[in-house]
């Protein structure tokens, strides 16, 4: 908490970027990361009675894409409504154009509004959704997309699909996750699918839609590397199912290239469920 | 002519480059173009009694982009027939393979066919086409496509086309051409019209169609800073008409950023009328 006159207003940031040239979300020393230009961007046009400390729905890892990430701030309450100056904008349109002036064109701030009571990024979303692209026609490989789409042997999509399916549910993912201690690897995987796409952006790619209540370190990737040694005809179902019985972590698991990567969505239940949504979820997870 | 045992076979190859990080398409002593890069790449690959030499259709500008790029290279009879080694893959399989693997992944090339009789990849040319992309609608700035993709104000696509289309036709080009001695300026602008994409890969952008029999040096650009200017509002229909009277380049145009542009197609006539087009393209150019 940023404590200037004692009163903050908790503000949601919805914002995009290309992850390609950051060592991921989390601040690590010495290194570029995206909460580190983050914060220090908004150290720039705020003050704060204390470095600002933003917390984000889904800790991306590096190389990994975000285009409907949201995160929270909390921001001094007089310092919110004085952002404007002389201009007719709101505070929230204002800290979006002044911030998006101070960051580099990897990052972009689509809106900032004050957050709904109860509202935490990260412990009241209901889930996080991600997509993999992959480009498995050597004709189809465009250098333009080639950041954020991985390119890859021909694929049999069926295949994809079928071990797809297979994984969801809730599940100890353990076999998918780098382990921490303490920390339970049991989640919902929603929806695993994969499609061939005929229209719309990512028309002529293979796209795998990744949804879960939340993940776990490098989970989406070791989903997505699994499945694709079977979509491509290197591993089978059997194989598969011999890394889901794993105990622990699978080393045979070979993890997806961060780059195709992208978070797309996070979900948030209506105003009213906030609060109980981030209880629920911090007595979870009381173990992390 | 590169000359082994005398025989050659002329190559037409299809690619894709990211212009990004590249000085243009021309070999420019120090600097890292297309051409550079390809003509060493051939080199590392094929055996030439001379360096190889690229002959395209489109001489794309510092930090303009290609999907639809063509060109001609022509190669000992031999050398082409020994490329498949061992594989079972034909010579121009075969080359593609190659190619991409010594080529940064910034340069893709889609396809490598012996060209049909009479063809020139520059000359026998009938239309290039290119796309402006543009965002004009904060909430949509990705970070993802920033690369090939304008950032602008918010646009008026009725003003944009309605100046564009004041511009199409057989006319001289001088207001909107960095001028070269000897070198006519009058081409025929066949296509320039403006889009709001309501689907596929570029929904949400607002896209010029630029298509030519060809364009003399910084004219796309020229003609999208142009209209952009009354697209925006800083410019009104008489300023446009008041260029387009402009005796040699008119210093009022703004060129527009390299990075929105794209290369999008070239077009060719049927086989039989490759050599005739490249004579008469040949003869309306030979002042140049």
């Amino acid at each position: 908490m940023t404590e200037l006159n004692g009163q903050v207003v908790r503000v949601r940031l919805d914002f995009a970027y290309d992850g390609t040239d950051y060592a991921g979300w989390g601040i690590q020393p010495g290194l570029r990361t995206i909460q580190g230009v983050m914060e220090a961007g908004l150290a720039r046009i705020v003050r704060f009675g204390e470095p600002p400390r933003v917390i984000v729905a889904g800790r991306t890892d590096a190389g990994v894409h975000a285009r409907g990430q949201v995160a929270h701030v909390d921001i001094d309450v007089r310092t919110w409504e004085r952002m404007p100056g002389h201009s007719r904008r709101t505070p929230g349109q204002s800290l979006v154009r002044r911030l998006n002036g101070v960051l580099p064109a990897d990052i972009n701030v689509v809106t900032a509004e004050i957050a709904a009571p109860g509202f935490d990024a990260r412990f009241s979303a209901l889930g996080r959704r991600y997509a993999y692209r992959v480009c498995d026609d050597v004709r189809l490989r465009d250098p333009l997309t080639r950041r954020y789409v991985l390119w890859h042997d021909p694929l049999d999509v069926d295949a994809l699909s079928v071990a797809s399916s297979a994984l969801t549910g809730l599940r100890d993912f353990a076999p998918f996750c780098r382990p921490r201690d303490g920390a339970t690897t049991i989640r919902e995987l929603t929806e695993f699918s994969w499609e061939r796409v005929r229209s719309g952006p990512d028309t002529g790619l293979v796209v795998a839609k990744v949804e879960a209540d939340a993940f776990c370190h490098s989970m989406v990737r070791s989903l997505v590397g699994a499945v694709l040694a079977v979509g491509k005809g290197r591993r089978d179902s059997a194989w598969l199912a011999d890394v889901v019985a794993t105990q622990g972590r699978s080393h045979a698991v070979k993890v997806a290239l961060a780059h195709g990567l992208t978070l797309e969505e996070v979900r948030y239940p209506a105003d009213e469920d906030l609060a109980l949504r981030a209880r629920v979820t911090r007595d979870k997870r009381s173990l992390d």
